[in-house]
């Protein structure tokens, strides 16, 4: 190393984060080349990749590491959708001129600790000025079972869901509300936020569903329940069928609904950002499912049955559910 | 398929784009599910990703196919400077509402024609709004060889260069220009602003430098020449001299420095956007390496000495050239 050269901010940005990144298994050299270095691995591999843009998918001023973290537990819950292994990821930020190289070590930094805790590595990156925050992740995972495509359901097979959804969309909108308090307790209010904030990749839970075959298709819940129902069974090629009395309702949700007296359903079926999983699981599975230890809580709330399309169905008959929830095509036009 | 359920814009974007891409070898399932499926492969691999941003890594307005295509080849050019061989890509794209759909399969088009000139499949991708746009690169390959890291020079080693840098910025100069004409051949001009639109990656080279082992180190050269030389010096632990006499200048560059009254030198050394390969090679390699088929032109531009830093050296002296060309950090200030 070298001190009488003065090195270049972009080098210097470079050199604190590798200082905080300890040596990872999957990955031979990280951070300061011109690409990372993966180890070879024989079983098939996933990659997946998503943007989160300041503004649309988080808000304005949002804490770096927090939004770190965040923009990896996105990527690790559609690796984990996949029933595979996170190991490793590469993180991209653009950033406007005023937030600077604190600002962008603090969101790698909260990255690389998600990441960690789930097994995924910071491999490399790229930074560059922007008009707003943009965060780029890409991530590689490992399969140590057959994958679990979107395409494996079958009528007759069971629909399950991990966790509660709506609680995210839920927690956005106290955000957008800024702490006026309609009568939420302390602690509902936190669980929402929270699941806004920084959900809970359901990693543990795809690997049991792969490598023990207990799905038989999956995807993870991120534009809302109805719009990833719609989409598991049309790649599936069968209808699903969503029973309205085994929706699981979150308390924290029913709290938040009955303070503001409004239906907790739309944010079930269509708030996005859940990052729950939706699977298939045949009948004979069943029974391995109820007795999974508690902390992958999961719900049966439905089945696939010959036909097309996600529709909700109660004692007053089957409406569709496809329209609700967020999309990002739609939404840019 | 079911024609009963008005299909989400989001997923017709993605059954448009599916329609599009022909199967590839390494992608064992591509676009459309929660994650890219890669076939397993026990050669260690690369990785790396770059994002560019509208009106800082391109001109606003820039054509969608040739955005696509540029941003590929970005990525495609620090794959080659590992010395490995490009396989798959991810591909994310943020952009304003109005620009819509087929913008985006513009892009995702130009890109994957340009990945699959150099053997990388598109595998998938994620699809925003944002205040401008945003694209953003992750791209796989695989060693065939020892990396070439930049971390390899040794004193003694002879410095190259790939083609011939400082015409992209010439480019970038001319787009700016807008078609002032200022006595610059239709030819020449034409050359430069396609150095600077649709550089051309040196994958070819990379391999042959990896798989013949002619090169002890290398990285792609995107920031200037002064400063990625310094890269190579300060992780190699030498010095870097550039022999003032050995720097190419493409006659493109010469004629359009003229029509201008400038030195073309600031463009070679600090320019950026060349997107060439610059190696450490031993003494040995040098045959060999002037043996190389004129396809992928190479000039020795200098070599290795004890000490640090990169310098420029004439009859005059030594002159430090790491403070010119493009710092992404500082200019984020």
């Amino acid at each position: 190393m070298n001190n009488e050269i003065p090195m270049r901010a972009e080098d210097r940005f470079v050199d604190r984060l590798r200082a905080l990144l300890p040596p990872a298994d999957a990955v031979l050299l990280g951070v300061g080349d011109d690409a990372a270095i993966l180890r070879g691995n024989p079983a098939d591999a996933v990659a997946t990749t998503d943007l989160l843009v300041e503004g649309i998918d988080f808000l304005p001023g949002e804490d770096p590491e927090r939004l770190g973290r965040r923009a990896v537990s996105v990527s690790l819950s559609d690796i984990a959708a996949m029933g595979a292994r996170p190991r490793w990821f590469l993180l991209s930020i653009a950033l406007p001129s005023p937030l600077g190289e604190d600002f962008a070590l603090a969101l790698c930094r909260g990255a690389w600790v998600r990441g960690r805790e789930h097994g995924a590595a910071l491999a490399g990156g790229d930074l560059s000025r922007g008009p707003c925050v943009f965060v780029s992740v890409a991530m590689g995972g490992q399969l140590e079972s057959a994958p679990l495509k979107r395409s494996g359901a079958q009528a007759g097979d069971l629909l399950y869901v991990s966790g509660a959804t709506g609680r995210a969309a839920a927690g956005l909108a106290l955000a957008l509300e800024a702490g006026r308090d309609k009568g939420l307790s302390e602690s509902h209010a936190n669980e929402l936020l929270a699941a806004y904030r920084d959900p809970e990749p359901r990693v543990a839970l795809g690997l049991v569903l792969g490598t023990q075959r207990l799905a038989r298709a999956a995807i993870d819940v991120s534009d809302g329940l109805g719009a990833d129902a719609t989409r598991l069974a049309r790649a599936s090629g069968v209808r699903a069928v969503l029973e309205r009395n085994r929706l699981p309702l979150a308390p924290a949700l029913a709290a938040f609904a009955e303070s503001r007296g409004v239906d907790p359903l739309p944010l079930i079926l269509g708030g996005g950002d859940d990052y729950e999983i939706l699977f298939a699981a045949p009948e004979s599975a069943a029974k391995q499912l109820a007795a999974l230890p508690s902390e992958v809580p999961i719900s049966r709330i439905g089945f696939f049955e010959a036909g097309s399309g996600a529709v909700l169905r109660d004692d007053s008959g089957d409406r569709e559910i496809d329209n609700l929830g967020h999309d990002h095509l739609e939404a840019a036009r």
